[in-house]
C-alpha cells in the first residue's frame, strides 16, 4: 500500500504570481483545457455510468488532477468536470452528490498559491495532494473521474543512457530527442513506457471500477516520425542550441551543456495505444486530437518565449543556476525572431492529443 | 452544501521553519500531543467501533486534524491516530484498509512547509485542506476520525461589543478578558458558544455516525473563575502591558492597544459541556484534563517569550505592522523576567482538557 518513497526528479513550474510565473505564462495550456472541454462534456455524458454501484452509491463524487500545477488552468478542467457531472445528474432528475476535487502535484510544487486561487464557486470542497503520480496518491477506490492535463509528457527522469558517454544513446551536443537518432529516441521512448506503465497501475487502483480519465497531452502528429519536425521539437532544439552558444562564451561548460537533457517524451498516438493496452487496466473509449484555439494566431515570439521561460527556469536553474537565465533567454528570444517564418508555418502542425479511458472490471 | 465564503479572520502561525517559526517553537503543543497519546489511544480501543457499517465498509480510513498548523505537532498526532487504529484491526485479525489523512487550516497557513515535513513513513495518503474550520471542508460523511489540538481556543473573530466604544462591554486599556469585567468575559463566551455550534454543526456533517472526534484545548482550570489568573491569562495581561508601555513611549497610539483584542476563549469543562449537549450531535464519551509533561520543568523566560511571539507575531503585525516587534518581545521579556516566582508558581495549574465525542445516530 500507500507512496513508495523513491525520489523522483520535480521540476515544478514557476511558482508564485510574478510576470514570469507559470500562472501568469500557461495560456497554451489554457487552450488545451479550453479544447478538452467537449471531450470531458463527452466523456461524462456518454461514457459515464450513474447506475455503476461504484459511483451511484458515492456519498461524494471525487476528481482528482493529477499534475496541477500551481492554477489557473486546474481550476477551468475541474469546473469543466463539475458542471458536467452535475448536468447529467440534473437530466435523470437526481441531486448530484456533494464533489470533492483532489489536486495533485509534486510536494515542490507552490500549493500556498494553488489554494488562494481556488475560486470561491463553493461547488467542491478542494484538497491538495502532494507527491509525484508516478506512485500512489491516493487511497485505493477513492476516485471516480481523473484528469491529467499536458502533464504525462515529463517523464520520472531522463534515461540514463542519454548521459553515459560510453553508450550508443549518449546525447552530445543536444538537450532532447530529434528523432533522428534512433538510439537516443528508444531511450526516451523506454523511458515513456515505464512511467505510463506505473502511473497506469497507479491510477488503477485509486479509481473505481468504471472510473473516467481524461489525459490530455502534447503527441507527435499523424504520419509524423521525427519530433525535431515539430514545434515542440524546434523550441526545444533552439534552447539546445541557445545553450551551446552560452557555451561557445564562456559562460558553461559544454560538457555542463551534454550532460543536460530534457525529461520529456511526446508520444504517438500508436505509442500511447500500445502502453495502456499492454498495461490492460483500462479501456480506451476515445482518442483524438483537440482543435486547439491559439493554432489559429500568428506565432508570437515574446509570449513563446515566457511560457518556456516559465516551464524550464526550474530545471535550467537546477543544472546551471539561475545566473544564466535572462542571457539565456534573450538568445532564445534572439533565436525564435530569426526562426520565425519556420515557427509560423510548422508550429501549426503541433499536435495535443486526448485519451479517454476508462478503468476496466466492475 | 460546499463552503461559505463568509470571510473569517486568519492569523496563522508563524509559517517558514526559522528560528521565530512556530514549527521551531511550539514545543508546549508538542506536549499537549504527547500527553493526549493515551486519550486517543484508549479512544479507539474502548469506543471506535470496527462493526460499524459505515467504518467496516470503508475502503480508506480517512483521519483529519482541524487547524493542523505548520507541523511537526500534527504528525505526531497523526502517528498516534494511524498506530491506535491500525493495532485495533490487527487485534481482531483483520488487515487495516489504506489510511487517508486531511490536514486542514487555514488558506493563509503555509501549506508547502507542512508538505516538505510529512514524515516518509509511508503509512497514509496525505491531503492538504485550506479553509476555517468554522465552515465545512470536507464532504458529507468523509471522515471517520476527527482531531483537533489546541486550535478551538482561537475564535472565528473578536466580539464586536469588545471594540464599541459606547458598549458597556468596551475592553479600554486591555487585550483580552480577565474574568473581573463581566460585560467583556461575557461577550467573549457568547463568540465561543455561536463558533464552537458552528464548528460542531460543521463536523457532525463531515463525521459517519458513530464517527470520533478528540478535542484538545487549553481550559480554564476547574474550581477557577477568573482567566487573569492562569498561566495564559497572565502571558496576555503581560503583552497587553507591553504594548501599553510601548504606547506610552510613543511609539505605538493608546487608541491603537484598545482597538486590539485577542479571539481566543478559554473555556470551562462546563463551558464545552454545554455547549455539546445543546449542540446534540455528539455524545460526550470521555473527558477530562491533561498532565502536561512540561508543568513538571522550571518556567523557563526564553523559550516562553518565544513561544508566545510564533503564536502572536501575525495578529500583532496585521494591527500594528512588523516594525514594532523586536522592541515588544524585550519589553515582554523583562516582563517575564520581573514575574519569574508567580509563573513558576501559578502557571503549573493551567489546565489542557480532553474530550471524546462520537457523532450520533448510525
Amino acid at each position: 500500500m500507500a507512496p513508495t518513497t523513491e525520489t523522483q526528479e520535480a521540476y515544478p513550474m514557476k511558482g508564485g504570481d510574478g510576470l514570469t510565473s507559470y500562472s501568469q505564462n500557461s495560456t497554451y495550456q489554457r487552450g488545451v483545457i479550453d479544447a478538452a472541454k467537449d471531450v470531458i462534456v463527452r466523456a461524462v455524458e456518454e461514457k459515464l455510468d450513474l447506475t455503476n454501484p461504484n459511483i451511484n452509491s458515492c456519498t461524494s463524487f471525487r476528481i482528482a488532477d493529477y499534475g496541477c500545477s500551481t492554477g489557473p488552468n486546474t481550476f477551468f478542467g475541474m469546473q469543466n468536470v463539475v458542471d458536467a457531472v452535475e448536468l447529467k445528474y440534473h437530466s435523470i432528475q437526481q441531486s448530484p452528490p456533494e464533489f470533492q476535487v483532489f489536486f495533485n502535484d509534486h510536494v515542490d510544487n507552490d500549493f500556498n498559491i494553488l489554494f488562494k486561487s481556488i475560486p470561491p464557486s463553493g461547488q467542491y470542497f478542494a484538497a491538495g495532494v502532494p507527491g509525484s503520480f508516478y506512485q500512489r496518491v491516493l487511497p485505493k477506490a477513492s476516485v471516480h473521474f481523473a484528469h491529467c492535463s499536458y502533464a504525462l509528457h515529463w517523464l520520472s527522469k531522463v534515461p540514463k543512457e542519454i548521459q553515459d558517454k560510453t553508450s550508443p544513446a549518449w546525447n552530445k551536443g543536444k538537450i532532447h530527442y530529434t528523432g533522428v537518432e534512433k538510439h537516443v529516441t528508444k531511450a526516451y521512448f523506454v523511458q515513456f513506457q515505464k512511467d505510463m506503465d506505473i502511473f497506469l497501475k497507479s491510477r488503477a487502483e485509486e479509481l473505481v471500477g468504471g472510473g473516467l480519465m481524461v489525459l490530455l497531452l502534447p503527441g507527435l502528429p499523424k504520419g509524423e516520425t521525427l519530433f525535431s519536425k515539430t514545434g515542440a521539437g524546434m523550441l526545444h532544439a533552439l534552447l539546445g542550441a541557445s545553450l551551446m552558444d552560452l557555451a561557445k562564451t564562456g559562460a558553461i561548460d559544454e560538457d555542463k551543456v551534454d550532460s543536460f537533457n530534457l525529461p520529456q517524451y511526446h508520444p504517438s498516438a500508436e505509442d500511447l495505444k500500445m502502453v495502456i493496452e499492454m498495461n490492460n487496466c483500462f479501456s480506451i473509449e476515445s482518442y483524438g486530437t483537440l482543435d486547439h484555439p491559439m493554432r489559429h494566431l500568428p506565432f508570437d515570439v515574446k509570449r513563446t518565449s515566457a511560457q518556456v521561460r516559465a516551464i524550464m527556469e526550474a530545471i535550467v536553474t537546477d543544472h546551471f543556476g539561475s545566473e544564466i537565465l535572462d542571457q539565456l533567454f534573450e538568445i532564445y528570444t534572439k533565436k525564435l525572431t530569426e526562426n520565425y517564418l519556420v515557427f509560423e508555418k510548422e508550429i501549426r502542425k503541433d499536435c495535443d492529443m486526448f485519451l479517454v479511458l476508462k478503468r476496466k472490471s466492475y
